[in-house]
């Protein structure tokens, strides 16, 4: 399931591509500088919204590239309007969009080290479980809630996206 | 995957459980009434935090409850104080307990439907996928960002829990 979940994330990513249309477009209605979203903050201590947006994104290009190996493309966290953040979210999907089933095959016994765990090493399996998806779905969420929490029009069919909805 | 991603969401609201207790600390530290934060809301348009600790439980119960076909408990939706907000997290985590990896198989292909899908129907494995974790996570982390952004003293380690970190 690390292929679909991943894919899962890429969708997800679109939508949040979408979010930061809709926040220009309410910027530019109420005439203020759609990059004041960049500095906003939910708490003083908390990272503000272009480091949600940013660690949303390598949630999802790092977390891949460590349980397929594949090399990912860097991002010098230098974007300074919604405009270069919009670029970032794009570019990650390009990375995910180029990554395969097959290059997932083996994740879950993949050795994971992270120089925060003092020579301690994590499972692909647990990695994933325990902290790429929840960290990812942490600053994807937080990423939404500062533009609703600054008026921008957003609901829950924007933050889910379409679902793959069926005939009986 | 199914097994561990909902133990993956038990242990996130053993988390929660813990937030509520570090609010109720912060409450009592301040001298304010503690069941305040239940109304809390980022956005006068968005539920308020009583609804987002409710539907954070939900989604992992009636996720669950979907894929195995395991009754779940009802809950009522009454919780008036932060303490009963606190047994509503306790009662799904003993719900999800009592669930096995058994009870998932056949998940993927079990047939979803929802009043509001207007008679059409999900996978299993497309419903997990697409709303099922999604929606846990967009609930849960407007819980911990409610509490952030009135002042309670959390931080990403409270998020996530101990990892499973081991001896390389």
């Amino acid at each position: 399931m690390y292929f679909e979940t991943f894919s899962q994330m890429k969708k997800q990513l679109g939508q949040l591509g979408k979010w930061l249309e809709t926040a220009a477009a309410h910027a530019k209605a109420k005439s203020f500088d759609p990059n004041l979203y960049l500095g906003f903050r939910l708490a003083p201590d908390q990272l503000p919204f272009v480091k949600q947006v940013q660690i949303a994104c390598d949630a999802a290009k790092l977390g891949a590239s460590r349980l397929t190996g594949k090399a990912a493309p860097s991002h010098a966290d230098t974007e300074q309007t919604l405009e270069e953040l919009g670029a970032r979210v794009r570019s990650t999907i390009e990375y995910l969009d180029t990554l395969t089933a097959k290059d997932f095959e083996g994740a879950a016994t993949r050795v994971i080290s992270n120089p925060r765990w003092e020579g301690k090493v994590m499972s692909g399996a647990d990695n994933f479980l325990e902290h790429i998806v929840p960290n990812f779905y942490f600053h994807l969420t937080h990423s939404y809630a500062l533009l609703r929490h600054n008026g921008v029009n957003l609901g829950k069919a924007d933050y889910l996206g379409t679902l793959s909805l069926r005939a009986p």
